[in-house]
Parts: C-alpha cells; structure tokens; sequence
C-alpha cells in the first residue's frame, strides 16, 4: 500500500503552488502579477477601459471632456519610513497614476482597514500626512471608509485610495502612439524608495542616508506636456518592479524593442552600497517619484529642457531609445560595447514596499 | 519600591484603551465609528463634499453635471455565505452608496489586498462574482490593483471598490431636506445580511433558512425618483448598524426627531429566531439590499406605489415619520403603548459583517 502510493506520488505531476495559491511574488509588480491579471481579472472583468491597461482608465463623461480613474492599495510595512509614510505614499501613489495619463487629480477617495490595537496616535499621524500630501498636490480627499479587522488579521494599517482626474482635451497618451526612435527619458535617480523601506526594515544602518523619494508628479508632468505637446507618447512611474520593469512592459505593450544605457541611469550612492549588500539591482528597485516618458526625436530635447527646470525633473535625462526589434526586448548597454536583456522577474525580491 | 509603583498605579487615570487604541467598535459603524470620523478625519480632511458626510460625495463636473464618488473596504469574514460572497458584496456596497446620492453608478475600480496562501480557485470565485454582480447592476470595472501580504497580516482576501456615478439635473437629495411631517419608508426586511453572516459564522442552523439581501438598489432608486421628484428627500442604505442606526444618523444630521413603529418593520421568521438566540436586535443588524426613504407626506403614497412594483421593493411599507423634537431622537412604538428611544450603540455587535 505504501508501495502505491508513492508510485502514484512519483507519477502525479507535481503541484505548481504559484499557481494554485497566492504567494507573494503575485503582488510584486512583476511577471506573476501579469499572469494573474491576464488569467484571471481579465478575462473576468472585460471592457475597452480595462483592457488599456494603463496605471489608470480613461473615460469620456456623459457631461463633456474625458475622465482619468485609478486606484491602488497601499501595505507598505513599516509604515513610517524616511522620506513618508503610508499616508503621503497613498496619495502619491494615485495621484501619480492619474497623472501619468495626462490627468490633473482633482480628488480622492480613502479606505482604510485598521488592525484591532493600532494605536490612534499612529492613524493620526498617517491621517495628518495624508492631508498634508493631498493639499500639496492640489487634490480633496471628499469621501472615505473605516473597517477594523481582528488583531492577526490585519497589519496595523492599509490604505486604499482612488482618484479622479481631468484629462485636457488633446492630451493622448499611450504605449499605441510609441514608434521606433523616440526618445526614452528618466526624471532622476532610481530606487531610492524600495531601498529606504528595505533598509529600515533590515536595519542596515543606511537609514538616514536613503530617503524615500515619494512626491507627487502632477506638476512635472503639466511642464512636460506643455513644451513638448503631442510629442510626448506614453509616461510610466516605475513603482513596484521599477525601472527596468516599467520598461519592459511598456515594449511589450508598444510592440517594440528598447535599448537603455546603464551609464545615463543615475543611482545614489547610498542606494547603490545598500544594493549591492543585499544583492538587488537598483534598476528593479521601486521609485514613487519618478517617471520614465517616451517622447518624439524632435520633442526630446525640449522636453527635457522642461523637465530639468522642474524640482522633481531637475536630475533628468535621456536613457535611452525605442528601436525596431522583437515586441518587449529590451537591452541595456553596460558599458564597454556589452549588453545585458532587461526581462520581468517572476518573483520580485521586494514585496510589500508600497 | 513596589509598593511606589502601585501607589502610581492606582493614583493615575485608568487609560482610555477606546481611545487610545484602534478596537473591533471603531469600524462597526456605531458612535465609535462617528468619533473617529468627527476626532480624526474629518478635521485632517476638511473640505466642503466631505462635510456632507453621507455615503457618497457629490462635486461639481468642470467638464459639466454633477459626479458622485464612494468608497468602501469590504473585508467580511467568512467571505462565501448564502447570498453571496465578498465579491458581489464589494460591488453592491459601492453602486447603493452612489445610488442613495441619486446618482447612476457608470464605473467601478476595484483593489484587492490578498493574503499569501489564498486558493487562487477562491480568488476566482470571487471574481467571477464580482463581474456578474457589476454586469447586472450596469457598472464597469475599469481599473484596480493587486497587493499581497505575507501570511498572517491580512485574512484571505480584503476588497476595496470606489464608485463614480452620474447624478441627473434636478436630482437633490440630503438630511437638510427633511421636514418634520415627512414619512419614513422602508423596502424590506431588515437583518437579512447581518444575519446570514453570523449564522455561517456561528454555525448556529440557520444556515440554509437566512441568505444575505445583497443587491444592487439602483433600479429602485430610479423607479421612486421617477413618482416622487423633489418629494423623495433624502436616501439611506442601512448597512452597518442597521435601520436603527441609519435613522438615528439621519435625524441627527436633518435635525428633527423620528417616530417609528416596530410592528410595521418587518423581519423574516428565521432572522427574528436567530436574532433571539443571539440576543440581537434586527433592527441594528446589517442590510445589504434594503434602503429607508424620507418622502415629502402628499408624495408618499405614490413612492411607496412605486417600490412596491419593484422586486426589491415588493414589501416596502410605511415605517414611522419625521417629527418636531430634540435633534437625533429616535423612538420606537413598540405596541400597546409603549415607546422606546433607539439609540446608536458605542460598540456594535457585529464586527466584520461588511
């Protein structure tokens, strides 16, 4: 009997527990969190809006002009961390999707679901911050939820928020309008937030040293579509998964192939050390802060021009371009004529950073 | 030295652990639930829709028309029961919150925080519920986003949806329209939802006899609309906490008194039986498919006509009316003369039924 079942044992196909349970590589921004999105939300939810698949949907109003929506889960732990919290995340986090559909936020709605034991000094810092950020990005938080899970069943604090945006009339922006030869640009050093949660949590000894870089980029991008105007084709920010990542995606989308240069892409040097302690590569590394855009030949340099005029676009510059090639591949230059595929990971090595 | 510190003991404060401390009471929609509002958000927050405070805010459209915007985290436990599971909960929660502003529900986003080890098949349920509760209820799933936390910090799976909807010209409604002489309507039985979910709970038998009322009430709502105009006042979906509650809210914010009648509310056998032996009161156990309507006197019988020719408002009745007296006081005939004050508990009894 023994003997039978582990004949049966041997000749069963092994489980694949990616597969058939949640893990967390599934929330981490990379391949497994495509497939569930491919597999299952998809083909689930099917609709024109949903299928741009964007940070955002875009939607004509019955009352005139276009709608952005967006929304995002935040359970980032800790959730005090140098340069933020979970509360000016979540409002960065949304306004920054909103915007990267050429949308001006105009608000926000809030849920929060607290763990049983948090304590209200806590909610009330995250809470204070949260309006600080909204004000800052020139968004109203007008309507909001408070659950309360059990203790164990929660994490202290999770924050969702969405948000609504206004899309001005002739802004159009989308993987569909990128073209072999546009311009890839960054709008500054990359990283900086996935390693500043990454180090208080290991208590690495860079925290003060690594600053999350978690801003709001509706103004960026206004001072980026005004001087380059349709010259400018698609913005992604490189949250979970990061550069390299939101690259990739966005090729594949496009249906073309990108060629960065490691060199241009600018890393801290504080961020780098931590990086190479903990083995991760800077350019999968989350940043809330920062875009990456697609922009014509022609608009580039004007573009650019823009962004470096801006605070948060001052360390800006081209990384790269779009080239005719296999949809999706996307090389990185490293330096002395080698080149290195840039591919999404399967399991991403840092959940939980936003 | 010990007998110091006992000494200090005694002589401090005793702590305030509600206050100080995040407990099960804050999220279930009680007077706990109201301070966190009044205390902690609302003043970080302050702006002119959120001060409106119903479930949905309602702003102006620069494009043109008015827009309504809700939000609600849904994190029920257990997330299958007769009725419906956490999926078409998520989806009925958010479109009733915009349809009791009036509006009709165009768009959901949906995020969901995931718990490392989910059945993905679960997860799939869920979904698929989802989409058919959003195709029946004519709204779209345009965006969302997906989380996952390690094991232990979140409890299967926690959905947030937010709602956009259109509120048509001419449609007003709010607590500042009530008038003392106005009728309370009420569309069904009560403690339907609430019960379903403690019954699987405590798996107390009841089980098969008590199924959730989750739906969607935006056909009801136009439908009353259409027969009573301006004479329909103000709108409440009494989730949380119940009719009792909703009503004591409602009164407070309108600033009239209310008189209803227990013998007119009605509660199916099998709720009223678990209720008993639970030692709960169907009038502060939560509704998922049931609305109260503040009706102008010489419209009531035409609105009442109308639900009643609804599927979901086919045992609509008469509850009670708006009076003239103290602010937010609520009471309850309960036959034979007798009257008794409802009022909103601190802590409600039935956490995480939403």
């Amino acid at each position: 009997m023994e003997e039978l079942t582990s004949l049966l044992q041997a000749s069963c196909p092994a489980p694949r527990p990616e597969r058939e349970r949640i893990v967390l590589g599934h929330g981490a921004g990379g391949k497994l969190t495509a497939q569930l999105l491919e597999e299952l939300f998809l083909p689930a939810f099917r609709n024109p809006a949903l299928e741009q698949r964007g940070d955002q949907a875009v939607v004509g109003w019955p009352g005139g002009g276009r709608l952005a929506l967006s929304t995002d889960s935040f359970v980032v732990t800790p959730i005090f961390f140098p340069g933020g919290d979970i509360g000016s995340l979540a409002v960065h986090g949304t306004v920054n999707d909103l915007a990267m559909g050429g949308a001006r936020p105009l608000w926000l709605t809030a849920a929060f679901i607290l763990e049983e034991g948090l304590a209200q000094e806590e909610l009330r810092r995250v809470v204070g911050s949260m309006a600080e950020a909204a004000r800052a990005a020139g968004v109203e938080i007008v309507t909001g939820d408070t659950k309360v899970v059990n203790r164990g069943k929660g994490d202290g604090v999770f924050i969702t928020t969405a948000g609504v945006g206004w899309v001005p009339a002739g802004v159009e922006l989308g993987p569909e309008r990128v073209r072999p030869g546009d311009q890839i640009l960054l709008s500054g050093t990359v990283g900086d937030h996935g390693l500043a949660i990454l180090s208080q949590r290991e208590g690495l000894g860079f925290e003060e040293a690594i600053v999350s870089d978690s801003a709001a980029l509706g103004p960026l991008v206004e001072a980026m579509l005004e001087a380059g105007g349709g010259g400018v084709r698609c913005l992604r920010d490189p949250t979970r998964g990061g550069v390299a990542t939101a690259l990739c995606e966005l090729a594949e989308r496009a249906g073309v192939g990108m060629r960065v240069e490691q060199e241009a892409i600018p890393v801290r040097e504080a961020v780098a050390s931590a990086c190479e302690l903990l083995g991760i590569d800077p350019l999968f590394a989350a940043n809330e802060g920062k875009l990456v855009a697609v922009v014509a030949a022609e608009a580039a340099e004007r573009v650019l021009a823009a962004m470096r005029r801006q605070r948060l676009g001052a360390e800006g510059r081209r990384i790269g371009e779009v080239v005719e090639g296999r949809a999706g591949l996307v090389t990185l230059g490293t330096g002395l004529g080698g080149t290195r595929v840039l591919d999404r990971p399967w399991h991403e090595p840092l959940p939980r950073i936003c």
